[in-house]
């Protein structure tokens, strides 16, 4: 069944591993068993390192398993993701264009502020700027005082400036504190359901992760009382994915029982400039007296993901061990970004910013909510709402879920499930407002009404 | 000794905390055992819980460690960082202003283009860029064409667009290569002597680290083989530190090796550019035909390190896998410097750079060897020159180091060791010559001369 050529110039156990490749992609099924090492050797007249190579590579890209004493076999685990990547590969993907995208983590392109942000690039960018050197690692010292000015006046946040640290995103910014802790603490609480992110970043940096159950007032300390977490991960102003905020008493009851244990909240704060239904809460880390939070925040949400400037607020008490590490040693983010935000910053450009960006998404925010209640009327319960970028909601009917997404794909509707992105535990419909103009609004949410209609088993 | 007051505010183990690590900051040796948790709650009325708090945070903040069933010590390992960074903190550190800094990886301020960078800023970030949006993790499709372009013609590197991966920084980089790997390959070989982050990194994620000797041509095969090393990491170009260059035939072995053990290379050709004595040796990817290689290389050392953008190329059979972790999901570098920067590609700018970059500081190079053995004579050996932004010297007679750092910083002049950041395996002193202007280097190295020659013990 190969052809293995001991004369063409690509290696005998390429060409085996390729054409080994190839039919387990087409013809093995996952836990299939494979010939072993000896018989492909003499049926093909190879050695058997030859073999055992192609078998490696097929092993290293995760293609197969090995059982001991009993074979290779295919491997089931990395079986799809591989077999929808080699297809990718060869035959690219068509870059499908949505009609209607409901990404719930956008913004429009109109709403970055691309005239301002060209003009004060170049007042940043002047001639004392340094390009020549290394810069300080925890970034630059006007955008952290511009930031903590913010975080102070705005988030309520207790801090100085040193405090400070400038990161490429959120994920990196948990990579740093994952780093930083783990010499102290080696289990992870991770708030259930969460955002699956925070949890696969500690999991690479060897952490145990418990799951610490949320309920209608966020985390449940007392689950979290009864785990082995020592550090907890937390969204308490608008919880990921259920949108809940944690009320005063929880956030107290939850810095208490901290407090006691020495152990560490991580605050992520990521959508807090975003609240429509009440005065945003002030941060949690701003009630804490015992240097117990790391809070991290990002201009990602209300500003642009494209930017990719998150930051981070680290407890006094960690900012020795910090700033003897090397990360302390190389920024994170261009010196032009930062230098150019900056200014943004510090000239009030940011707070008009977040002023518009706030109207205008709440407008959309209360008009994507009454055109739903309209259209979908009572086959549907709202979730979530009042905050974010996404309204979540769920079918209060019996509903085949199946066709939703059949038909979504059909029609060019661009659906997102709540358990894509914090593990299965949350069944809701993001529906995400934020990348859509205000006008486009009720026609995208009618195109979704009639995919739903469908979908409903009445 | 310690002032307990229940009445305070301040929680109890707060206080004692704070006291305690005052005193071991103060009074303690490292090594010294601190009182037990039961005599000072009997001493002060505290709890015992309270006493294991504030131990506790002690402990976490590195400043004490436990010994079963003998109490707690001063910690040897931590304690010398914290102390420092202690002083630091109450006392802020006086930004030195060196009159001579020989920084060995630094540009001049004005080698960077910056009119030319300002203008075509502009021009890349038209309307066409949508802010509101998450882009590619990889990085900007045009920035990795224009990536891979320059590779393939200038480095000789094998690679298609979708390989490269834009990454924020050499560390950055080295941090996804090591997530990737891990699953498949836990021992890291690292070169001896190399460059500490590189070791820093692999060893954070857990992998173990094995030092693979270097001699005149560059890494040992032998000294390779008989390790348990599965993966090395390289710097073929310009050994760092020893900028040796790698010749052909050992690269040959390199490969061949690796191709028969299924392991891989992580070339790291963070130098290439700045090569004065020779052609710049094409990558040792290029020679690969069993796609073994990872290739890194940054923007740092050429055009700015300001500007945090480096990359890499994957090998072939690592796609797959990296394109379904969630890094690809997340670009690394704000989208407006991928922006500026491919442009800067495109248009031919920074070719013309490479050629202007390296004239300059081939010039620089030639100025400060011939100044060095023109004032050190023979007390001095070149142990390494011919590339990169530094020469390497070391005394060849008997000389006091601590009177030269000691003198160093009485005058102002800032040295470099190469054994600060290869793990202490290799004595050289690193003369940075590309943070001085061409009309600065002669006087800086008469200045450092001048303390040369009183350290000398003739």
């Amino acid at each position: 069944m190969f052809h293995i050529d001991p004369k063409s110039q690509t290696p005998l156990y390429l060409q085996l591993y390729r054409q080994l490749k190839n039919e387990i992609n087409t013809h093995y099924k996952i836990g299939e068993k494979l010939p072993s090492i000896r018989a492909l050797s003499v049926q093909y007249n190879l050695s058997k390192t030859t073999v055992q190579s192609a078998y490696s590579q097929l092993y290293a890209e995760g293609y197969i398993e090995s059982r001991p004493k009993r074979g290779y076999f295919v491997s089931a685990h990395h079986f799809e993701d591989f077999k929808a990547s080699t297809t990718q590969e060869t035959k690219p993907q068509k870059s499908l264009t949505y009609r209607y995208d409901f990404f719930p983590a956008q913004l429009t392109k109109e709403s970055f502020p691309l005239k301002i942000w060209k003009r004060i690039f170049h007042k940043a960018i002047d001639e004392s700027v340094d390009f020549g050197a290394y810069h300080d690692g925890k970034g630059d010292v006007l955008l952290r005082e511009e930031i903590c000015r913010y975080l102070r006046a705005s988030r309520g946040v207790n801090c100085r400036a040193e405090q400070i640290v400038v990161c490429s995103g959120f994920s990196d910014a948990m990579g740093l504190v994952a780093k930083l802790l783990r010499e102290r603490y080696q289990h992870f609480g991770m708030e259930s359901p969460g955002y699956h992110v925070a949890r696969r970043v500690f999991e690479e940096y060897g952490y145990e992760v418990e799951k610490i159950a949320v309920g209608k007032e966020g985390l449940e300390v007392k689950a979290l009382a009864s785990s082995t977490a020592q550090i907890v991960y937390i969204t308490p102003s608008h919880q990921y994915p259920t949108g809940v905020s944690m009320p005063i008493s929880r956030r107290l009851e939850l810095l208490s029982f901290i407090a006691k244990t020495g152990g560490l909240i991580l605050e992520d704060d990521y959508d807090s400039e975003l609240s429509y239904a009440n005065r945003p809460i002030p941060s949690l880390q701003g009630l804490d007296y015992h240097d117990r939070v790391v809070y991290l925040g990002t201009f990602a949400k209300a500003l642009s993901p494209a930017l990719r400037v998150a930051y981070m607020v680290l407890p006094e008490h960690l900012l020795p061990c910090f700033d003897a590490s090397y990360d302390a040693h190389f920024p994170r983010v261009s010196l032009t970004t930062q230098k150019t935000l900056a200014l943004f910053l510090k000239e009030g450009h940011w707070d008009r910013h977040l002023r518009k960006i706030r109207t205008l998404n709440h407008k959309k925010h209360d008009l994507m909510l009454k055109t739903l209640q309209k259209s979908l009327k009572s086959s549907m319960k709202v979730l979530s709402k009042g905050g974010g970028l996404a309204i979540l909601i769920y079918p209060t009917v019996k509903f085949d879920f199946e066709k939703l997404k059949t038909l979504a794909e059909q029609k060019g509707i661009k659906i997102y499930f709540a358990k894509e992105r914090c593990g299965g535990e949350f069944e809701a419909i993001r529906m995400g407002f934020g990348g859509f103009g205000l006008d486009e609004i009720q026609e995208a949410v009618e195109a979704f009404s009639e995919i739903w209609w469908e979908s409903c088993l009445l």
